[in-house]
């Protein structure tokens, strides 16, 4: 078992990565001073709640928690003002007061929607991440949350940290394929920004990860959550440093915005941002291997390097001009200057970007 | 003009009350770091927007700032999810960043739902405060915004402090009578719980303020700030001290929730429930005055002090009971000890406050 603070002053809060963790719940629970006199809410999802609700569900009632649960339907769709009100009234119903918490079980969505039912419910309320997919390590990490708006992603939303992490490494032994991998991407993302040796260490063990080997896993979440822990702390509310995680998203969400629904998962859209990233590096004088190593880190976690052809450059281009990090006629972008450093530059030339996303369809 | 800082840290604010600060909004503005480099959206209900949002516009727009306006209907009914959704609209058609701020030009309704969208909008932006009511005194201080759930009021929402709040005394001149007098109860309600001088004062000055005398409410609008401003600075969070804002609001809310619609507005409702509660006081040895001086002071405010005769006790009951303020057989109450002066009183028996509010429907 791997345990790690967050620190941000009296919000700091620890995260517990390990195997056998949720039917151990209720102790993590007590030991941060959740209450037993005030009933607590879990919410999860469909394809989550099947799998593993009824441990979390079992084990806090065993510790003589009284427990309701809310299971939205698996998808973006419930990150909704309107799945927030259902939920409202499930607390409601459930008599949920001031001393109550709130419990995420399951991946980013989620993460992201019980969150922000807790930092809003009576002006706030506490709040547990219980993260079932790789991905989550990032989203459970850090206090953002929000839902969307029809017209904009995670618009709607708060910083409100949770009381702590609880990471069952065996929840993750039934994740889709396909999750592993788009959940990998973020992964390699924080070695990329932060730390050479870790996304060595990624490239080498990428076969351990894909096979979801607890021991590799462990260490996985542990350095990307580690990164990402050390970030935030230096930057809680994202006035500048933060922005480094966003290496590969501006590309990575014009991608989400262009394809068709369901086409491309996040995960897999921010490998092909990064590639992007790591040429801009190059035309900043970064060495070869800093495109080298990306791209081939990525590919052996099973992550797609290259624009499928179909992909219209024109509708890319103007999805990242209204992405709020666009001004003017240059934009703003993360760049990699080595493995393990990036670079925030703030008038890369529009066109520059406009060339590497062309380029991108002609990867290899 | 008077001013006055509410002192909260960091997260500190003035507040300026005075006659024609609305023209010169935009050098309030500008003296207070709102950025002229990004858009601004100003919330409204039908009733202010057209008296007095135009005065407001033209200041900001003659000041050099891009203004977006949202008009919403009049009334409670405004406080509510679906209208959040549509101010998110229109403050991203509107291009509003996180640089950009929401300002609230009305009454308690939407100051609270305009101060909710600023501190969820990209997970929180500044937010100004342009109260128009008498009661917004109250609202407009202390930094809890909200909106409503079908279950349950002020259920969703943060604390979120303005930067700034500006009252202009002339604003208050289109205001109806009823909402003057009912405004008045929480002004009246800030001296009794703190400052008895201010109380008396209330008193002795009632004519004038329901005249809509500039000087008076100038000067009570400043003390029940102050007093307001005191104990949310000592208890931001609502953890213990907040708690005696609460005075005649356990019977009050239960008035409200039991009461047609519109038949008592807040103002009227704690009015009678602050009777309530200073013969409570006396059942705890308060002196006769206390319940005498805060009738008469009620009165004079052309405040109701009797519950009507068709009110139904057990339903009030009720009401209480499912109040959060609740627990067991007995009820946790705001009670005066003298005039400027409660305390909060745990194990009140259900019983008293049952025949307290039987009570209640013999005042004189
Ligand atoms: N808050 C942040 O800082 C942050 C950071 C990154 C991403 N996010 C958000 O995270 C979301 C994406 O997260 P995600 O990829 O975890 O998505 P997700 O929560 O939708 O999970 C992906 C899929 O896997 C299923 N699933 C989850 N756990 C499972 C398990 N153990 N076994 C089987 N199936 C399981 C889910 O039902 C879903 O279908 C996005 O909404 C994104 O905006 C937030
Ligand atoms: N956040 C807090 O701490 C706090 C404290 C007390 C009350 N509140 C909230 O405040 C709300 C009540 O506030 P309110 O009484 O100001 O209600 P309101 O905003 O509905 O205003 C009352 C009425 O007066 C009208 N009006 C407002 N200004 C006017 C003007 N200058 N001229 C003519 N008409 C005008 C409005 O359109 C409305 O019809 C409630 O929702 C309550 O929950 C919040
Ligand atoms: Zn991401
Ligand atoms: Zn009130």
């Amino acid at each position: 078992m791997r345990e790690l603070m967050v620190d941000l002053g009296e919000r700091s809060y620890p995260i517990y990565i390990g195997e056998g963790l949720l039917p151990e719940a209720s102790s993590y629970f007590l030991k941060h001073g959740i209450s037993t006199k005030s009933p607590l809410l879990i919410v999860t999802d469909s394809e989550v709640a099947s799998r593993h609700l009824s441990t979390l569900e079992n084990s806090l009632r065993s510790g003589g928690f009284t427990v309701a649960s809310a299971i939205v339907d698996s998808g973006e769709s419930s990150k909704s003002l309107a799945v927030l009100e259902k939920l409202v009234t499930k607390a409601l119903e459930a008599g949920l007061d001031r001393k109550s918490t709130i419990v995420a079980l399951g991946g980013g969505v989620v993460g992201d929607l019980a969150g922000f039912v807790a930092a809003s419910y009576m002006r706030g309320v506490k709040f547990v991440q219980v993260p079932t997919t790789i991905l989550a390590h990032d989203s459970s990490v850090g206090g953002k949350v929000a839902v969307n708006h029809p017209l904009a992603k995670n618009i709607i939303g708060a910083f409100h940290q949770p009381e702590l992490v609880l990471y069952d490494l065996n929840t993750l032994q039934t994740l889709p394929p396909r999750e592993v991998k788009a959940g990998l991407s973020e992964v390699v993302k924080h070695g990329l920004i932060w730390d050479a040796e870790f996304a060595q260490w990624c490239e080498d063990h990428a076969e351990k990860l894909l096979a979801l080997d607890p021991d590799s896993l462990g260490y996985a979440l542990y350095k990307g959550c580690s990164v990402k822990a050390a970030v935030v702390s230096q930057d809680e509310r994202e006035n500048d440093l933060r922005a480094i995680l966003n290496l590969g998203h501006t590309i990575g969400h014009a991608l989400e915005a262009v394809a068709g629904y369901g086409e491309l998962l996040h995960g897999e859209a921010i490998s092909i941002g990064m590639i992007g990233s790591a040429r801009l590096g190059l035309r900043y004088g970064a060495p070869e291997e800093v495109y080298t190593t990306t791209k081939r880190v990525l590919s052996k976690c099973g992550l797609p390097v290259k624009l499928p052809e179909h992909f219209d450059v024109d509708a890319i281009m103007d999805a990242m001009m209204h992405d709020k990090k666009f001004s003017e006629k240059t934009m703003v972008f993360v760049v990699p200057t080595a493995i393990g450093t990036v670079e925030i530059k703030k008038d890369v030339p529009t066109d520059w970007v406009r060339e590497i996303v062309e380029q991108l369809k002609l990867e290899a």
